[in-house]
């Protein structure tokens, strides 16, 4: 589309280096290819592109947060499931206007970003209206009737690992819990030492290696679906735990609405692919097991953190939620 | 130390919250703790202050790399035990000044950033100098004669993982290999789809979740020791694989060059723990199984990943290399 776009094609090869995306390469160097060529397997992308609409969840509007930045919104989706109280006070918080002019005040490299309001003395802080000042812990929920698209890879921190309707989670069941993973994008409420000490007023986003030390030991509310780019390149804190020095430097919140308290024109349609779906374990398949020409040893295995669960903006032809 | 320390500090137990420095939180709460509390386990800030300075390795300044950016100064540690003819020619293409006004030409989130020439047309590509045009593939090498402290978690990607001499490492016994692990801040050799089609220009750095399937894939060098927040902000490029757009986004590189080469005046001195000591195996521990009261629940397990082998300045006592 962009001028530089066959350019870039081109270099591919040159590139496929440090990938990612080798789907994309083999499909670049197959472009070249001799028409006699036994025929690729599908790519990722040519997978997504066949797959049907009942593949696809729409998350329901009043689970789905826009938090609004200089740089753009970030869309992030809230787990009631796991987390129903914490994501209710959330809602309310949003609808209160909680975060809008408060800030980003801590960037921390390879760990987090979080947000909230930074005022120490109890009594500065900002008002949280109708919300709950305390909540329970939050921290595991009842593997009973939980949707689980359990993957049978090893994980050394839990005995099983996979997919809550797209949230990465864990499941013990021994003990009959399970609860959300740290994982890139990962949305969690900040707590202090007492175990019920969070409110869901401070947020943090997990923007480096997955920190899932933290699981089952603070509240996972959520995971952004989209805009993790605007987050995870916020300069980071001078401070060891990378608070900023001066509050000038913190990143403004311009607002934070639930998606279904802004109107209808203005929302970010996304849906996610179900990952209790067959595609879904194709495609975690295609990872666990590289077969394109670039990779030479498959690894037959990937961590629960390495799955991407895709999100799209819904074509055209589908229907709005 | 700066004016607002204090009111960082004081500000800890409502932040514990998405901590990482859990030792430094347990710290904090102490200081205001009754003079009877029994004794606190040591922070890992305590011990590495009372480590000795047998305890610490300094790095052989050829084995040193300043990349120098218009922000400051990354600092990586070449790896010559593992990746000997590919150190080699970096060697040789940093006394050439080969980086020397090229660019970090893509930052793809949660992946990594690539530098080098990003000129297409092989005859228009920056001229390499004395250094090779043609490598082997060093992806793996012989476990034999290998420093290696083995961490006794599992892994879903190597029968064996530890560090060798402070590099994140796997190894595979019945094989006879071992390789360096992709993990935050590694530095590889981008290359073709042919496995010996790296010659050490394109370099690449991790900065995201740590994508192990590449281990065993590509020709890993080095890791950066100091200025990971440098190349972690960078912004994305809108490109799937991160190749920015226009010329002009991409981060201009100033120089690279050998510590050796530079004067000691100039020089970033760093000292990395020694990973065959058993201060490191305590910190390891430390993060295993958190004892603070901020956790509730040990993992009793960490990913190779997770695991950050501490980098300092050597105190004023010490001897400069």
């Amino acid at each position: 589309m962009s001028p530089v776009q066959p350019a870039i094609v081109a270099r591919i090869p040159r590139l496929c280096v440090a990938l990612g995306l080798a789907a994309a390469c083999a499909t670049a160097l197959a472009a070249g290819a001799p028409a006699d060529t036994p025929a690729k397997p599908k790519t990722a992308k040519e997978l997504l592109d066949a797959s049907s609409p009942s593949e696809w969840r729409t998350p329901d509007p009043q689970d789905i947060l826009y938090m609004q930045l200089p740089a753009g919104r970030v869309v992030i989706e809230l787990a009631p499931r796991f987390a129903p109280q914490h994501v209710a006070n959330i809602r309310a918080l949003a609808r209160g206007h909680y975060w809008d002019g408060l800030s980003i005040y801590r960037s921390q490299d390879n760990f987090v970003v979080q947000f909230g309001d930074p005022t120490e003395d109890e009594k500065q802080r900002k008002s949280i209206g109708t919300a709950r000042a305390h909540l329970p812990a939050e921290f595991t929920r009842d593997a009973a009737g939980l949707p689980f698209d359990a993957l049978p890879d090893s994980d050394g921190w839990a005995p099983e690992i996979g997919f809550s309707e797209g949230f990465p989670a864990a499941r013990d069941p021994a003990a009959g819990r399970a609860w959300m993973a740290h994982c890139y994008g990962t949305l969690g409420a900040g707590r202090d030492v007492a175990a019920d000490s969070s409110n869901g007023t401070e947020l943090y986003v997990v923007d480096g290696q997955s920190p899932r030390a933290l699981d089952r030991n603070i509240t996972v509310v959520g995971r952004v679906l989209k805009g993790m780019e605007l987050l995870s390149v916020l300069p980071r804190g001078p401070d060891p735990m990378g608070f900023y020095e001066k509050p000038e430097q913190r990143t403004p919140i311009l607002s934070v609405a639930l998606a279904s308290d802004v109107p209808v024109a203005q929302r970010t349609l996304l849906q996610v692919l179900r990952t209790d779906t067959q595609l879904f374990a194709q495609l975690v398949e295609m990872r666990r097991n590289r077969r394109d020409e670039w990779y030479k040893v498959p690894a037959g295995h990937i961590d629960l953190c390495n799955v991407t669960v895709p999100v799209r903006t819904p074509p055209a032809s589908s229907t709005a939620p």
